[in-house]
């Protein structure tokens, strides 16, 4: 049927599929909430000049107009018409300033909503995608603490994830302002330049980013190199960081007493708090890692990207960062500290790399068996006394063979199948999986822990 | 701050509102698992040859064009366009023909997204608003229970909802057999065009309702009335209503054994046994209303509409019907009955008639208050100690005066501040509603009950 054929880039999951998305996305909140954030929700839609705002015709932004409009709509510029948003991030900025009279701040909010880019579908790149974000704003300033507290929050939220096969996390953080620093004391003036190329590390190797900061960035050859030093520092500990920054800035002359080794300080400082708090409370959760570049500019701090262990494929899947300058009225500043996590793709990868299934694909933990239709009023009433008590309950559809019943329960993973009881007898119910039958009271059975509840497993 | 101005049809709730939209969420979904019903989610975008396949160019349907593409975008057919989906049952359609070989009919799902309509925003009209549907979708055939077993989950479902401040609702059913065979029967052909006109009572009263069906229906007088005198009828019992259109019958000379009595006679055998199964299970919930005629034609069988008690100008807040038609491939059929909550409009009164609120606007129960940010560390324990057991809980943003660290929590409506020991003595916590404080241990401290969860109330 071709017109109603999948739609390349719009992922669409089966019931069975959905029951994973959706109970990761019940972790996600649940862990979101426990800390403390309120949960938001914005409009699909901006306007064109607020997704235009930060030059970001990269994201292939998908446009609106009416039917009724076909034709006429390009005699309204892109910036007056309405688009679908690309991220969580830039509708935060707007919703901030349009109610800023109408929440508390520091603001912690959680979003998680359908963004669409109209990029060439890959393999785990989406044109339409849940992302699931976590974000604190400030009204004026915001405190350092935030940018160690947020990837900790998430780190804990992917810790969860774990239940549906994800592997271990970690996240590799980094500091503009410390770059930036390096940068500027090499004698290098086009930063933004700079951490694009630098951005590209891990797709195009040393070799070809560093001919690029020569080419592109004016870099001198040894510029190119310190650059690329840099890249390679990590560190799990702060006075690591700090004894290996000072030795790197030592190697290529960078004076402790410059304006640009000031600014590295700072960087520095916050980037080493980050980690030493990280290691104290979640050891192994948080590295310095100063490859780390990300490509929006909007960052001014702090700079995220989370890998998992053993899946290099799906690239950074939980990245942010502090953003001093994103939303402002007039002379006020609402600065935020931020990470967004690619859900979609994730749950991409638990569905078909991870195995993650649930136990089965209906809610219901009985399916009421059906003598014949003049009797579905009993087995109705015998549904609706177990839904009272919280069990989740089907009805067979028809009065058909018990066989084929059975077989609709055992298709939609139904683990009992309850039989009214006939002729003044009780009723009864078969554990579908045991096989094991016993007499029950609609008014006081309840169903073994291991099957009461739709959950999530993983593996093969 | 004209930029960020709300956009006119486009919804968006502040943090304390968007709990009473999220908890209403979560209620209509666990009354729908309890029923078991499959939870689905449908890409936002449907091709523009499925949104208007049935002449839905009244849907004011918004159609998408890459921003790459902006002035090439009408070489292509409107057909061949994408556009976001203005209903969620156009997608369940061609989800259900698209994934007919992987889903268990018949295929009970439930499906909670947002739609798109580029309507002029009026009071309780907006662009962007939340659904929230039912239905069950057979493959060849459907039984007729699901006719009355899904507007009664409906009910129970606005009845959970009830928690929110909503009235009571009643369910008002027609048959689209009965009111065409009686049509039929009185000599009338443009069918459609007759319930078109029959669907207007409310808005233009029968007077103006008369005169349409004489001057576009090609009605005579008698007939108009007869439309009418039929529309009048309403029933709470299966015998009433079936003595009652008899008698209307016997006074129009529509005979018992024409053709046009014998399909009028199937949809009052359907809608009577819908009435007394109903009031079996569910007294007062659903009543026979012949004047219920619903504008799209894709309807076979039964049709509802849902009214609350004393909220008349909110119009029906929950509509449906079978569909035998709708989703079709080849030869093969399948026939669905389903009902949708316009979901959006009913927050929308809950929060605005009824005075839905939260109880508080943050999900924490507990702020760890910080006597200096030395501290910090220490609190941050204590929180993830209480976060271990399931009790939410922030952070005071900074280690301000205390003062301010209350008013924070305040704010936000959290109801205990934690204060950690100082120099060797016990930590406390004081409730700050009722001014308590006592010595609590952060392993086994609990909340009072009523204190305890974000929960909605209603009321001035």
């Amino acid at each position: 049927m071709a017109k109603g054929a999948s739609l390349s880039g719009f992922p669409e999951w089966l019931p069975e599929e959905r029951v994973v998305e959706q109970q990761a996305i019940d972790t996600l909140r649940r862990i979101f909430e426990l800390n403390g954030f309120l949960g938001i929700e914005t409009r699909a839609v901006e306007q064109g000049s607020s997704l235009l705002k930060k030059g970001e015709t990269s994201k292939e932004i998908y446009l609106l107009s009416r039917l009724q409009e076909v034709g006429q709509e390009n005699d309204t510029p892109v910036e007056d018409r309405l688009g679908l948003h690309f991220d969580l991030t830039v509708p935060l900025s707007r919703y901030v300033v349009e109610h800023s009279g109408d929440v508390a701040f520091p603001f912690k909010r959680w979003q998680i909503q359908k963004v669409w880019r109209g990029e060439r579908p890959q393999e785990g790149r989406f044109r339409e995608f849940i992302q699931a974000d976590i974000d604190v704003v400030g009204n004026g300033d915001l405190p350092s603490h935030y940018e160690v507290e947020l990837p900790l929050v998430m780190v804990s939220a992917l810790e969860a994830l774990r239940a549906f096969g994800l592997p271990k996390a970690t996240v590799h953080a980094n500091n503009r302002k410390l770059s930036e620093g390096f940068y500027r004391g090499l004698g290098l003036d086009d930063i933004e330049g700079v951490l694009r190329e630098i951005d590209k590390l891990d797709k195009i190797g040393a070799d070809e980013v560093s001919k690029l900061l020569i080419s592109e960035c004016g870099a001198t050859e040894a510029q190119a190199k310190a650059c690329l030093e840099l890249a390679e520092l990590s560190a799990s500990t702060g006075e690591e960081l700090e004894r290996e920054f000072r030795a790197l800035c030592a190697k290529h002359g960078i004076e402790e007493s410059s304006d640009a080794y000031a600014l590295a300080a700072e960087g520095l400082s916050t980037l080493a708090m980050i980690v030493d708090e990280a290691a104290r409370i979640r050891p192994g959760s948080v590295v310095a890692d100063l490859k780390i570049a990300r490509g929006l500019d909007y960052y001014t701090g702090s700079v995220y990207e989370t890998f998992l262990d053993g899946a290099a494929s799906l690239g950074s899947i939980c990245s942010g960062g502090r953003y001093d300058n994103l939303a402002t009225q007039g002379k006020k500043k609402y600065p935020g500290v931020g990470l967004s996590i690619g859900l979609s793709r994730l749950v991409s990868y638990m569905l078909h790399t991870a195995g993650a299934h649930a136990n089965r694909q209906s809610p219901a933990a009985v399916l009421v068996a059906v003598w014949n239709e003049d009797e579905r009023g009993e087995a109705n009433r015998i549904a609706e006394a177990l839904r009272s008590r919280g069990i989740a309950t089907d009805v067979a559809p028809t009065a058909a063979k018990l066989g084929k019943q059975i077989k609709y329960a055992d298709k939609l993973g139904i683990p009992y199948v309850w039989f009214p009881g006939q002729e003044g007898a009780g009723d009864e119910v078969k554990n579908i999986v045991t096989g094991d039958q016993e007499a029950a009271d609609r008014t006081s059975w309840q169903p073994d822990t291991v099957y009461s509840r739709q959950t999530v497993e993983y593996g093969d």
